[in-house]
């Protein structure tokens, strides 16, 4: 969301002689992306986004993102695809950071979507999740049932500083969560943080699906829940019409199985429950130099009690 | 130098309906200018910079700046022209904040600029004051004697804990600046902030000179002093074939009187003296919401102290 790592004019200009884009026309640092820096690259040859990866992405998984991101484009899935550098390689080195190059999307994204927007989005999602079907590598969820319990035990001391019984509830969601029977559910890659800010539009065609870098193996329905909090969660409820939209354009692509239906609300309430920890653990512990302002993990903590207060099926939009 | 207010695509588009520019492409949030928030904006018609002006430009002084960049384009000069909307007026509001949309500007901002660079960037800075010469508005200096003794006051019981001394370096430094007599140096418009990121290049060619929000009214000669402070003082002094690159590059354009040659080294140890009080004020009260970290004020006080030091006429590439 800010530039951490200044590239000077002449470091582009040596970074780039690997590449075939030598000739910049413009450098923009721009506010985008989780704890990396961006920049809006503009060459002769077009425009691109320029990345150093920060701390918080890891370097030994960035050859997982970019033959996904490859992988995903070749199917015509519309993500940005990387730069290839002269000798075939798409991850160097710039300013001592990791570093790619990715193609520039048009579109923006938008706060509030509208129906077609939201059917559209879950459409894109479905057509990821099979298109990533074949992908060969493996990448486990950090923010998965283990991860979790880890933030859980990172958090509980404090959890109350946010909300009164806030640490309880998170361990009872835990337990219900480790119980949860999801064998059966189809899996694969997934996004792992498809909310409105990372997909794009012009007007109601989507132009691109943006920010892969949570993703991993996970269950498709999973991904579909994340979504549905991140888009459809307003004034203290799931709103059934934009749930259903995403859901409808979903299976546009890919119907949802009968399980899959069924595991939706406890679904629901892992992808809330991974929101509430991650916002929780960077409300208590910032970091020092972030230049973001941490999100109040009390959104997440609604979202989650709303699931847990178990509305029937068609409040999720699952006619 | 971020993102302070989002601006969502829905407010985007009800914003554009006033200017003739609808087609939406992309929107980027972009870190770039003092306390503003900056957006790159492109349209079926063009590239533009959004800009919302936060709480450090004052919605009183917009139309100063915004009839100084037409002005200044009108002449020639490289600088952003601001878009005029349907009712020809060129500042409205967006999300509750002052806003204007102003013409993109090819290239990048280099952080050791080049003799050549600099050279140019002198000539621009000439051509600035000669263009600007007959523009016809006024806007005081804020940080001149009076504002920068304001500072100064609001800093000195704490200056101490920046460097020893510091305290008294500045009241010291605002007494001798006092008594400076300064009458017969050529004064009008003055960019007063001319520093190697607000100047864009592609290679050696100037393509723009960007971030007018502090320019106001001033001496000629002061404007090229902040340049040489900011662009040649490196390792402890002023680097005299920077400097002299940068001074012979501005007589191109304009020649120098001998008064203003004969006060350069007072309106540097100005120069220096404001960035310090700014730095130093930024350094102490760092803003709650601030998304930028303040720069160090040492590295002005180090400039200054040189200044004070006396250095021959040479020094300042001054031949």
């Amino acid at each position: 969301m800010a530039v951490y790592t200044p590239v000077s004019a002449e470091a582009l200009d040596a970074f780039l002689v690997d590449y075939d884009l030598e000739d910049v026309r413009s450098l923009k640092g721009i506010a985008e992306g989780i704890e990396n820096t961006n920049y809006l690259l503009e060459t002769a040859r077009g425009r691109f986004i320029l990345t150093l990866y920060e701390k918080r992405v890891k370097a030994a998984d960035l050859p997982y993102f970019m033959a996904l991101l490859h992988h995903l484009s070749l199917k015509g899935v519309p993500v940005a695809t990387p730069r290839a550098r002269r000798d075939g390689t798409t991850i160097s080195t710039l300013c001592g950071k990791p570093a790619a190059i990715l193609t520039f999307l048009d579109g923006v994204s938008v706060t509030r979507p509208s129906l077609a927007q939201a059917h559209e989005a879950g459409r894109a999602l479905a057509a990821m999740h099979q298109a990533a079907a074949d992908f060969p590598l493996r990448r486990a969820n950090d923010l998965w049932l283990p991860g979790l319990a880890r933030l859980a035990a990172g958090t509980a001391a404090r959890a109350s500083e946010v909300a009164p019984g806030l640490g309880h509830l998170i361990a009872d969601e835990l337990e219900a969560q480790a119980a949860h029977d999801r064998r059966g559910l189809a899996a694969g890659p997934i996004h792992a943080d498809l909310f409105p800010d990372n997909v794009l539009f012009l007007g109601d065609r989507l132009t691109g699906l943006i920010d892969f870098y949570f993703a991993g193996d996970g269950l498709f329905a999973y991904d579909l829940a994340i979504m549905l909090n991140a888009w459809a969660f307003h004034d203290g409820a799931l709103d059934p019409v934009i749930a259903g939209a995403i859901i409808g354009g979903y299976e546009r692509t890919r119907a949802l199985t009968a399980a899959e239906r069924a595991a939706m609300p406890m679904l629901a309430r892992m992808a809330a429950l991974r929101f509430l920890l991650t916002r929780l653990h960077d409300w208590l512990h910032p970091a020092p130099d972030a230049l973001v302002r941490p999100k109040n993990p009390r959104d997440y903590m609604a979202i989650l009690a709303w699931h847990r207060s178990t509305p029937p099926p068609a409040a999720y939009g699952l006619a």
